[in-house]
């Protein structure tokens, strides 16, 4: 029989979705799964989209331009330049999500072989892409003890090789909630500067900070990176969008943006009913991102309020994007999270999380740490919170019996 | 200024769309441009394909299965099941589009460095898609004298090293429009299992065969071949529906289809509008391919019979699929397309073709060539060979003098 290759063997099982076979088969004994595993809101998808793509006048579903087609383009300009970030319509190449954007990204500036910083825990689906490209991620710890702030400065120079190509961060961060400040971002300018590397930031959660206090900060607003920074970005989580499968690649280096362009030359174009939505997303009144974020920031109130009840918990307050890593009191997530879906249930209700290991790259790190999408209504928030609760009591309680019957035989 | 990767400066710009910036300038300057460059059908999208769009009762549109919808998966096993083909809907992941289930297939069997084996000229995005992958195509020569039939046995084994991972089939082909009889097949399924290769076959054109004579054979029925074939698959052509993005990857070979959801997890899940218009176009009449059919074929015959109007054309009667590769009597077909746009009309109509050298890999061949899809009314495809036949005049006569010229100088 013919082999796979070695890359293909290496590819990682998504975290987030590793466990469904055991979600599904819970699903099929009638139990009701709380999906705090993945990042799919339930918040409706504005009406202004849907309903663009139920009056679309298609006879012929053809393709649109390989970059995204140019109406569309204008109105993520318009749409940048609102949110301080000074992009032209020819500097931004739609991509079919944010997936393909940073797919594109990487095979611009990457060889195989080459390598790209990132401080983890980061969002999972990076290794996957870095393992496709047969390129080298390089970690850097950021601590739950500090609330995944930005490591220093000397930690970043350390790891900085003549194969290191790119600084990526997610910002709001996926899965820790951590958003940059500007003295954060002005550090990581100074290094993509100095040793003439790029920096990528994934920036599809924009829209999700919660506090007053805290201001999102684009990369490509005022630190002096138009050579240096690539925006990942996506409709997905913007306008609860995640099926449509619309993102864009921005830069203001035009070698970035013409060669990705070869890229979504090779695809031929990203798929139109998408654009349609995307393109009338674009008209969603602010008063329904007032409500949504409203909503979220009670949501995270609401879990991080629950979760503290937890005994052993380690919990921070996120202050963006809609995911909260947390360090439960348990001896491993992986086990305890297939557990939850094959043995435990309250009123015929159980719950699904995300293990923490699969967001970091280093091995053993994260063992410990589930991630948490608040992206369920609060009283079902409460409700998940509970069972986890009880479910770590059952689980340890166990897991001890276990220790103890090896013990004494 | 950071650098572009080798990969990205090498990644080859496509040769179907290089050319549409000069067919922009030539709209802009008033003159109509028949595209017969790109395989962008005129036909209609099936009914029941647009109304399920628009009838969808989405309100959050949410991601779908990562390996596509179970309903139409499954509904992709009855259509392969009816056209001879036995697969399970597990043995089938759907994809954003036949480029995506190209570049899901490169990433599991193929590592950086790594060979493919494929007759040339084939469909130019080929060499996009293995650049992007690292890795080799090895070409062999098909030749416009044999209609591209497929080359000698000895030729493929000639070729064959440790780093050959597959042979690559486009069957009907882009851009021969030939399509390979049983006995051709034969040869390459005794080549691939002798070799423990991979066979991979774009089978996008299935149900483009116009002659009762001829039969398409998928490399699923009846070669044996379950652990060594790849179907590339696309809905694109079948019903009209480039601008969808939906294909599939096939395989009853379960590690590649393991290994091929890995990636597929990785970009989360194909577009869900186009993935409901693709499940109701299963439900297309019989009465639409045949006349969708019946009009392909009158329009090859009246394309050839036209083009062999030309004095010194060299062309041959496709088979399949909807493409003609001729040979030009003109010195370079590059210099040619680009006049055409830039210099040429007739009553204000000019012609977009695609130079035949960006559908071969190796130098020098091809030359001469332009790709003509056969996507238009007859009408229009009448008048744009009279354009051509006209320009190809007046370019000698101007290419003639200058020649001139120059040695009287």
């Amino acid at each position: 029989m013919p082999k796979i290759s070695n890359k293909g063997f290496k590819m990682p099982e998504s975290p987030i979705r590793k466990l469904v076979p055991y979600a599904e088969n819970a699903k099929k004994k009638g139990i009701e799964v709380f999906h705090l595993n993945i990042g799919q809101p339930d918040i409706k998808t504005p009406k202004v989209a849907l309903e663009a793509v139920k009056n679309n006048a298609v006879e012929v579903l053809s393709y649109s331009q390989s970059a995204g087609s140019e109406a569309y383009r204008q109105k993520l300009a318009d749409y940048y330049h609102k949110n301080g970030i000074s992009l032209n319509s020819n500097e931004i190449i739609v991509t079919t999500g944010g997936s393909e954007a940073l797919r594109f990204t990487l095979g611009s500036i990457t060889d195989p072989g080459d390598e790209i910083i990132i401080s983890e825990p980061f969002y999972a689906n990076y290794i996957a892409f870095s393992t496709a490209s047969a390129i080298k991620i390089v970690p850097i710890i950021s601590k739950i003890e500090d609330n995944f702030a930005l490591p220093s400065i000397e930690e970043f120079e350390k790891r900085i090789t003549k194969k290191t190509k790119a600084i990526l961060i997610c910002n709001p961060g996926n899965p820790t909630g951590y958003v940059y400040s500007k003295e954060e971002l002005q550090k990581l300018a100074e290094i993509v500067k100095r040793h003439d590397i790029f920096l990528i930031a994934d920036e599809v959660y924009r829209e999700f900070v919660y506090d007053s206090s805290v201001k999102h900060q684009s990369v490509l607003s005022n630190f002096g990176l138009e050579e240096h920074a690539i925006i990942i970005d996506s409709v997905s989580k913007r306008y609860s969008m995640c099926g449509a499968r619309i993102g864009c690649i921005a830069s203001k280096n035009k070698e970035v943006i013409n060669t990705a362009l070869k890229y979504a030359q090779a695809r031929l174009s990203p798929p139109t009913f998408a654009q349609i939505a995307s393109e009338a997303a674009m008209d969603t009144p602010q008063s329904y991102f007032d409500e949504v974020i409203e909503e979220y920031k009670e949501r995270r109130d609401t879990l991080v309020s629950e979760l503290n009840k937890i005994e052993g918990i380690k919990v921070n307050t996120p202050k963006g994007a809609f995911y909260c890593l947390v360090e439960l009191p348990i001896d491993n997530a992986d086990n305890f999270a297939q557990w939850l879906l094959e043995h435990f249930s309250i009123n015929n209700q159980t719950v699904m999380l995300a293990p923490g290991a699969g967001f970091y790259s280093t091995p053993g790190y994260g063992t410990k740490q589930v991630r948490i999408a608040y992206v369920l209504k609060k009283e079902d928030l409460i409700k998940a919170v509970n069972i986890i609760k009880a479910a770590i009591s059952k689980y340890n309680l166990i897991e001890n019996r276990k220790k103890h019957f090896v013990k004494t035989i």
